[in-house]
């Protein structure tokens, strides 16, 4: 198999072949926060799309380690970028509408003022000279950047990895230049796992004979085998044991065939010296050793006292992504920083992609169609009321007799009665209310609040698609399993929580009952009644499990997993020390309200709970 | 803080302190898998306790990579040993029973002959002449090493990671002189990731100017740094990303004062910067390559065409221990062979040990409680019939009716009734038949079954303790969640496949039931009866969801998460075209079995099922 083979995007272009980068120079020098400064900073940059006339469609994309500002080929004819599946025109980050803006970060090998540039003292490379630089600096370049590009105002900034960095970096240390940000498989400080990795790829580079303590521009040998030693551990890190497992095992013991003197004893050996060895044909061990060491060091909680503190700073709605098998940036940091964020009330939307790729996911084309689509209408902020208007109880209790065919609403709904359920529920809402939404699906319950005019609306839900649905039309909703509680949120921090026919699903519902009525000042469940007669009837005359138009499902296959009258759940209410405020009990089927024998004659409830009385 | 606070047992000791260790000349040369020969080797040994009369007691125990013969302390003076928590009087590998023997490995560097030993063809160290070894090879000489000791058949050999590899190797080669087999944290062939980890740190030794091929046991300076890295990427994958967390997240930024040239950034980095400093001071660059090769390149399923073919070879009793945050040789690679194991019939019990230690958990005692006294167990063989006698059917009953509390069966029985339930099983299995019990708890059931005479017993259970119990008693029991079906399984692969009282805590009732009667010729389920009189009563007169004897959790906890009647059973019975051969449908109360009104009258069931009618 030929070296072509193990190639990425960036095989086909080597350092200086950026025909589209344009490149200038800071005014003044650049103070630094770990003291010291740089006494002259160059950028190299790049473009896509036109800024418009309001000066309000500029997005900003900021790279990885190893990436540079040729983010997506410009034409045709261009080098291949390292996000062109995410950029340009009619992509996620459509270059059509949106004035797309990448600059190589300070520090590194690509056009931008890094170890390998001229100190002006000297008039010779920095070297390890080079002073220690971090994050916040690498943000304050790109700022002074869009100064000189006239941008004010971003519509988004987006980052993955170190990228995500210093996109969350730009909504705590500017929100009032950041109108949203993008935070791709990424954290607010390394895991000791993750910093390790860097350290022993420091290492390597360190000792390598010709290091030299970074001055070894002009030596005959760089510390190539240092960095490509660096570089394999990073590639090991950045694949999921599953992605290698399919790409080397199968072969395992047959190594391919490639040019450079490193072990290639088995297949992902040859890959491993593969990868090692083109990457020290483009990038610099300064760089790395300086890139990762800011990377090591970003931690925002230890800035600002607390994770928490930080992310108070932040006003912007932000998006938050991770995947599943990413074990470098691994997806409880992204919960971490999700968590800090709604504690606060902030807006925020998450998903984590199911995805095999590992941390690489987010520049591979395989989990594209879930976190593009979620990009996009992330970044689209859906019109406000493009939502199906909400029918009348009416009408929704027709469409539900119709069956479970009865519309989308109606597709991924266990029950029949959703339309009918969700009308009642909005109605019960009281304009203005900030709502959490437990299960909230598609968002139609909360897109009808929001038409309707609404304080905080935030809906939790599992399926990946429902969330980029509700993204798509501007609604924060965060993924998340309603079973593992809601401790992230504070007492009373809602005035309503909505529980809509998820409650019979639940493995406890006593402990989100609870919950539900901590973080919310009001609580509203729906749910179908067990102990409606014609069901009552099947168990005692058929003697067989009841399945009837509102529990549709054999006992062996149904969705839900606890059983329950209206009775029942007023029982629980009562030994948790909740309140029922109202009941409404309806007979979905014809739409009244039976009075005393609602137990046997409703088939579903919806129920207004108060917390526990104060005392 | 001081060096001593990184400090493992290896800390004590350099090479060549091994005053209780004894070493001797192997007859003749050996002939390599790989081809080429030995034409000496050296052992360096040390053993425990004394060979019996019978010559029927002895361990042996396989190191990992840099371990050595010295498995534990000899007195109160001698230096710790690697594997003190296990290996001892009293311990899991009990001194005051079993001869435990433990030699350093071929290719080692602690006595045996390895790279640094003189070849006779030239007098001097072989250095990088040293032959490609195996896993195979390192057996072998284990095996001669028996041979000159007198020991014939081990009652066990016992080994994790590499050590492991060798005590799965020993099963295969030599099943006649194998007795048992414990195998922990360990695997059948390395996966990519695990590979690649290795690659990297031999590319640190081979590019280490000092490596000079492997000859350089004469120069000043050893390839020490390259030694020093790749010890640093071992160690990152001992540990789980939560055990770094713990140790190094508190103090970050606060590295210790360690006296190696390493980078000691962060509290992590000093402690790499420790163990990778540390470790060249007693290890062998030339051995790390040496039985690293050895430990990527060992692949039963290559050697013998399959993985099943190579462990169709296996006739002793096998022990697989895997540890939840194990990512260097994760659990599912343990799967895998217990799978392989379990498709043929063989003698296998499997634990995966719930611990956070990650692949350096078998080393430590933070999970000992639970893995020790399995090891324990397992070797001790239980005594056959040591399980409490049966009682009869109307001692069940009544020790039934004493409620949740009656003995020890019941504690985490969830139905009252499970003593009367398992009787009555018992008494519908024919003598000698070979039996699967899917959810088999502390294994009641399988020991009488043990004691009554019987064919192959296999249990299927969650919980860790009851694994360990059953273990203890001598029966093959292996850790799986039912929901995850029987797919491991041959058809017919048993005579009776049971399922007691544990249908109604499942998702897919549906699923385990095709399966149970797929894998077995008849299956046996006991399950409660939901249109049970009073049951329906509650619900019909009360409207609330049931609460009795035999249903005596309250609906929003119950572990039970299906109601059906006997009548639903049987329904789905036919509908997945299975035959009811027979019905046992018992009021638990008086221990009477109602005629035709069985489905209102009876409170539990048990039928016997048989497959698909043959065509």
């Amino acid at each position: 198999m030929s070296e072509a083979g193990f190639g990425g995007s960036d095989a086909a272009r080597s350092a200086g072949e950026l025909p589209h980068a344009r490149s200038l120079m800071l005014p003044g020098p650049l103070a630094l926060r770990l003291g010291g400064e740089l006494p002259e900073v160059r950028v190299c940059f790049e473009t896509y799309g036109e800024l418009n006339a309001a000066g309000d469609n500029a997005v900003y994309v900021c790279h990885a380690l190893s990436g540079d500002s040729h983010v997506a080929r410009h034409d045709e004819n261009d080098a291949p970028g390292w996000w062109d599946i995410a950029v340009g025109p009619g992509k996620a980050l459509d270059t059509d509408r949106f004035f797309v803006i990448c600059a190589n970060v300070l520090g590194g090998c690509r056009g931008t003022t890094g170890p390998w540039s001229s100190n002006p003292a000297t008039g010779r490379p920095y070297g390890g000279d080079f002073p220690r630089i971090t994050i916040a600096d690498m943000v304050e370049v790109q700022k002074r950047l869009l100064d000189e590009l006239g941008v004010g105002r971003l519509h988004a900034v987006v980052g993955g990895s170190m990228g995500g960095m210093m996109a969350l970096s730009w909504a705590v240390l500017h929100p009032e230049r950041v109108g949203s940000a993008i935070l791709l498989a990424t954290t607010h400080c390394l895991s000791s796992q993750a910093l390790s990795f860097d350290i022993v790829g420091r290492n390597a580079i360190f000792k390598d004979p010709h290091y030299n303590n970074g001055q070894y521009y002009d030596q005959e040998q760089r510390p190539d085998d240092g960095l490509a030693i660096a570089r394999m551990i990073g590639h090991v890190t950045y694949l999921s044991d599953r992605t290698m497992s399919r790409k080397f095992d199968p072969d395992r013991e047959h190594p391919r065939d490639v040019a450079y003197a490193y072990e290639k004893e088995f297949s992902v050996g040859s890959y491993l010296a593969y990868q090692g060895g083109r990457f020290v044909e483009r990038f610099d061990a300064n760089s790395y050793v300086s890139l990762s060491l800011a990377m090591d060091q970003f931690n925002l909680g230890r800035d600002y006292g607390s994770l928490e503190a930080a992310l108070a700073r932040v006003t912007c709605p932000v998006l938050v992504v991770s995947f599943r098998t990413d074990w470098l940036f691994p997806p409880a940091h992204s919960r971490r920083m999700v968590d800090a964020l709604l504690a606060q009330g902030k807006r925020v939307s998450a998903l984590e992609v199911d995805s095999d790729c590992g941390h690489d996911a987010f520049l591979l084309e395989n989990d594209l169609h879930v976190y593009g689509p979620l990009m996009a209408g992330f970044l689209k902020r859906g019109p406000v009321c493009a939502v199906e208007r909400p029918q009348s109880a009416k009408n929704g209790a027709q469409a539900g007799s119709t069956g479970r065919d009865a519309g989308p609403t109606n597709v991924r709904s266990i029950f029949f009665q959703s339309r009918l359920d969700l009308a009642r529920i909005e109605e019960l809402i009281p304009t203005g209310a900030s709502v959490l939404d437990l299960g909230c699906g598609a968002g139609h319950l909360l897109g009808r609040l929001r038409c309707r005019g609404s304080g905080a609306l935030l809906g939790l839900e599992l399926n990946p698609q429902d969330i980029v649905e509700c993204v798509g039309q501007g609604l924060c909703v965060v993924q998340r399993d309603l079973d593992r509680g809601l401790g992230v949120f504070a007492d009373g921090q809602f005035d309503v929580v909505v529980l809509s026919q998820t409650l019979q699903a639940m493995r406890r519902p006593d402990r989100v009952l609870t919950e539900m009525l901590r973080v919310g000042k009001t609580g509203i469940v729906s749910f179908p009644n067990f102990a409606h007669a014609p069901a009552v009837r099947q168990l005692a005359e058929n003697g067989t499990s009841p399945v009837t138009e509102g529990l549709p499902f054999p006992w062996w296959s149904s969705p839900s997993i606890r059983f329950f009258s209206i009775k029942d759940f007023e029982a629980l209410c009562a030994e948790l020390g909740l309140r029922v405020l109202s009941r409404i009990a309806i007979d979905s089927a014809t739409g009244e309200q039976p009075g005393e024998d609602y137990n046997t004659r409703a088939d579903m409830a919806i129920c207004v709970l108060g917390g526990p009385a104060k005392g």
